[in-house]
């Protein structure tokens, strides 16, 4: 088997957010190494650095020694044009639902071009609705449906498995389809977009029904481009100005 | 997506030898479980019963109330027409080196006829040469060459994943290729071969060279039917019987 391309695992972050327990993270880094995974981005964990999660990460403590410690899942998500968010249960905030396979293959296409994310939540609690909002698709791990709780470094492995086997299996990828705005970029157009709304008075903040939510789920399921995403501020911008000209010729 | 067939999952055993840790028998027992898995069999391990490995286990306290704890690999294989040993390594003794998603379909397919098992050795040592032996096939999972050691419940979650997948997958499946014999009578064949090769002074027990091995090797490749055991036995009582009568006219 050809060894898989350095730059597309390289190009893989596998994001923890508010992970309650240590030996998890080492878990997790652990499984990741195996399959040739280095980017771990923690999001405010509960308990990090720690023993335990040294412990439990065996021989990838280089992993574990260089986890990004981040304030938000935005942060985490900077310079990424995909992440996708894995969680057992359906949502209807989400775009689509994707076989960890068909998740594998999708990162991997847009890891050609940039860094790509796939985000675990909490332990308990999984992804909340906002962590899955900035996300723009879910994975589902197929499971028995009496019993679907895999342990969260169990299920980086299945997931790091499946874009390893992608990874020395293809041998021609497709360029990406779109040249896709980074993360953060895009977290800024939905401040800007709902202090717009507030401004023009079409979202009222007192009773927003779920108007934001909703056009994130419109934007996560086509996917900005960075061109895209610069005409929208473009038009953010000048809404806002006739809006603020109209105000003060009042 | 169809539920799994209920009896194919239920005829696949997860056997874990001389577990060091019992937190990953835990670990395992609830990796099975997510998966619909349900038939743990224990080959001598360290600490079992034990608070860690139900810590571990979380929603799977069942499996492990229903682990089957054996003395031996063999007496954990009874029953069994197919025994594929998971390592991250290669060895000469083995027939075959089959991929994770190769394997659950030869084991699903043995499982619509008989119980099949996949076989985990120790966390540090893995399967021993011996218990190697007994199995009629190596797994590997495809690893990072650097850092190829995958943490033991994490091994079973990969393994069980494919065998779900498969499971959902499949719609129609081919019946196996032979009627095989239960391992544990092969076992007994492989005690009684050695007995009669050293009776007519074939195999020196005091320079066996790699002789048993050899034979069991080729014997894996091919597979044995219930049938064709039953004539190698009849095979072996004939020389035994000549022997001894010639024994007895010298």
């Amino acid at each position: 088997m050809t060894p898989p391309d350095p730059i597309l695992l390289a190009n893989i972050r596998i994001v923890l957010s508010r992970t309650s327990h240590p030996g998890n993270i080492g878990g997790a880094a652990r499984a990741m190494k195996t399959m040739g995974l280095s980017q771990l981005y923690l999001v405010d964990p509960d308990v990090f650095p720690n023993s335990q999660a040294e412990a439990m990460a065996s021989g990838a403590a280089d992993v574990l020694a260089n986890a990004v410690v981040c304030a938000s899942l935005t942060e985490a998500l900077t310079g990424c044009s995909l992440a996708l968010g894995v969680s057992a249960r359906r949502r209807d905030i989400m775009a689509e639902v994707l076989a960890p396979r068909e998740a594998a293959f999708r990162l991997l296409v847009e890891a050609q071009a940039a860094p790509v994310a796939l985000v675990f939540g909490n332990e308990t609690s999984g992804l909340s609705n906002e962590e899955l909002g900035v996300c723009q698709g879910l994975v589902s791990i197929p499971a028995n449906p009496e019993y679907s709780s895999l342990n969260l470094a169990a299920a980086v492995q299945v997931a790091a498995y499946e874009l390893r086997l992608q990874a020395l299996d293809e041998t021609a990828w497709s360029p990406p389809d779109i040249d896709g705005a980074d993360l953060a970029d895009v977290e800024r157009f939905y401040v800007e977009l709902e202090k717009t709304l507030i401004g023009i008075g079409f979202l009222d903040p007192a009773s927003p029904k779920r108007l934001m939510p909703k056009l994130r789920r419109l934007f996560a399921r086509t996917r900005l481009a960075k061109e895209e995403l610069n005409i929208l501020r473009g038009v953010l911008a000048a809404v806002n100005e006739k809006a603020e000209s109209s105000a003060s010729n009042r």
